[in-house]
């Protein structure tokens, strides 16, 4: 009975310990991904983490202490990234519907640039900088005439909610001087999401700094700061393979030392959520019942799409399994077997017919790559059995970084201001 | 400006006194339609409502002091319909993934049966129930060998995670002497979920009732209480309306009839969550900006997918429209606009299309029919906004039920074992 371990913890130790479902995160493995990236891309690229990946302050904290800077995009988003020891200058606040509290936050905290998505926007931060009398900082948001083929959500070139079309801002060459309060100072623009070819990720880039000089000289706004997106994939299911990092900065750090050359005051950030925290997650669940419906074999553990709503692609046509792993022992695979969790729902589906050992009550199973888009994107108050606990393992020792939900927390907020009794016919 | 209401209140005040994005439930509405149904099915037929739908307590309040009991699946669960005033003998305790924590919670208060679904829960609740010297009652919930079409998510005739399948049950005669703590005593089956059709339900029925009698002889246990499920749908989508409740009690009532006429004292249950809750709940949403993207309108509110995933199908391969209207005014409408929320995906549609009025900042905008898996069947914690207040309106007056999650509700279970000083190099 070999066990899988994180840095040398037995994980059958750790879930007896901390209990399952769990996430677990090898902290070894978070700082190496970044640093892996960080010691080949060119120095002047900033990597700012996008706290919409993984919004745990300890994984932020992590992250921040080897140098990533945030993305955030809400008043929780931007309260963690500052507790996590991130400098305010280090902060870019960004999203398709910011509120007007949000937007006060942004001056207030003194974040380094409010990334602004709609004319109507530009309009409200204007004001609210005049009653602050200050000037806001801001970069605007693109969405590009273009599109590059080759991520899974592709943004560019299409009718979309975020930012302000291309067409509209060559249209509009009096913007900067409208808004006397605002300082425009860059552009960002997000070309698409799971990216995993080095090409499309160099010719995005190409491409948005290519669009920030035609801006910047069109509307004649300066480029403190140029964001060129992010979307960087891991690999989740077979026959994908994950990026070369040696490859994307050969590609990428050309363009960076000549854009720098032509624009040595420009800050230049590109965003990570995903591909930072995802390989270093583990969601683990325990076996509770096996059976066999109508020839098809099931394991039902304690957590399911409650907990991992992407693990079988959910909002995809196309069903994939993500990597699964018996973690309690080893043992041959035999077959296929059908994880499913505690929902009373079909759909709640960890993985579908995925090869696997026999499998029994109290195995524990790992899906692996998790460390992105888990709890915080799924429907954890499904069924009421609340968030689990996450526990991140960093230089040889487990920390609970957060509580497992019991009953009063999940029925802290409601209030009864009705009794049955009162109400009875 | 002729705003929307409910029972008289203005939405808008609503919206303004309790902030917005937020749920609200017309709770005379409610009682309306518990009321409807109840009046007309037979009085044999208890209505069991089923907490997934909406695990408010006040919302199971307002349904138990009517006469619905409840049908629960976690311990949350099962506290909230304590809680609502709902007596223990009239809760039934389902899930395809009950932990021992959970049957525990059901022998000791005293539930009126667990719905048991593989042979290993069996075992397991023949072992606790030694344990407390008392002997379980049980229903089996069958994976039935015949599928009945006309539902969204058929689940008899094909492999489940749910329920024992119905030959695997005739295989196994001797099941109620093999387990001598366990009182077997009758069936649940649930075969679909959204049926809009009088006949598919009250067909379901009739092939439950005979399955009961059939199983029941079979394996030599009484028929204390069979649940024939439910799944009764509401309409959400052009083309679609609602089940006629004269037609399915005509279809419905002589079977139980005949039913009870053969077995007296067994009771007769129907799980109904989607159908009471649905109709009597609006998602109420608040424009924050409009813009119009290479042609396509779009108006983007303070609150979306993360509220209410169902809204546009997510999940479903066809993408269609809940009803939606803007609330907050009178106006004619102009044409089709895109309703997104504040979340960073274009996945985060509300709306996709749909003919409203021009759309300004402001405006408030209403998901009709969203009672039922709203909130807790999305991810509320999405980009860390939170989980939105809902307000219950009773007998004119607003009530508020579930406060709106801030900053400190959303980082409080976080824990930073490490700080960021610490670990920087």
């Amino acid at each position: 009975m070999t066990a899988y371990t994180v840095q040398g913890l037995d994980i059958g130790e750790l879930a007896e310990h901390f209990g399952t479902p769990l996430y677990v995160y090898d902290g070894d493995a978070l700082r190496q991904q970044f640093e892996d990236l960080r010691a080949r891309l060119h120095s002047r690229l900033e990597i700012f983490f996008s706290l919409k990946s993984n919004p745990n302050v300890s994984i932020c904290t992590v992250l921040g202490s080897l140098g990533a800077r945030a993305e955030v995009s809400s008043l929780a988003e931007l309260a963690t990234a500052l507790r996590a020891g991130i400098a305010s200058d280090d902060i870019l606040f960004l999203g398709p519907g910011k509120s007007e509290q949000e937007l006060r936050a942004c001056l207030t905290e003194r974040v380094h640039a409010i990334v602004c998505e709609s004319f109507g926007e530009l309009e409200l931060i204007d004001r609210l900088a005049a009653e602050y009398g200050v000037r806001a900082p801001v970069v605007l948001r693109v969405n590009p005439g273009f599109a590059v083929k080759g991520s899974k959500l592709t943004m560019g070139g299409k009718p979309r909610q975020f930012g302000i079309d291309e067409d509209q801002l060559l249209g509009a060459p009096d913007l900067c001087e409208r808004h006397a309060n605002v300082r425009v100072a860059g552009i960002q623009t997000y070309m698409g999401t799971r990216i995993l070819s080095e090409d499309v990720v160099a010719e995005n880039t190409r491409m948005i700094l290519d669009l920030a000089e035609r801006l910047s000289a069109k509307l004649g706004f300066p480029l403190d700061l140029v964001d060129v997106g992010g979307g960087l994939g891991v690999a989740y299911f077979d026959g994908e393979r994950d990026l070369d990092v040696d490859v994307l900065a050969g590609l990428l750090n050309p363009m960076i030392e000549e854009f720098t050359a032509r624009n040595p005051a420009t800050r230049m950030v590109m965003e990570l959520g995903r591909y930072l925290t995802a390989p270093s997650g583990i969601y683990v669940v325990r076996v509770r019942y096996v059976k066999t419906s109508m020839g098809e074999r099931f394991a039902i553990a304690d957590g399911g799409t409650n907990h991992h709503m992407a693990a079988v692609g959910i909002g995809s046509f196309v069903k994939r399994n993500f990597p699964v792993r018996l973690l309690s022992r080893s043992a041959e695979p035999t077959g296929p077997w059908t994880v499913t969790g505690p929902l009373c729902t079909p759909n709640d589906t960890l993985a579908k017919a995925v090869v696997l050992p026999d499998l029994r009550p109290g195995d524990l199973l790992g899906v692996l790559r998790s460390g992105a888009y888990g709890p915080s994107a799924s429907p954890v108050l499904f069924l009421s059995h609340g968030h689990p606990a996450e526990v991140l393992v960093i230089d040889g020792e487990s920390r609970l970084i957060r509580e497992r939900d019991g009953v009063d927390d999940l029925l802290r907020q409601q209030r009864m201001p009705i009794s049955g009794k009162e109400k009875h016919g």
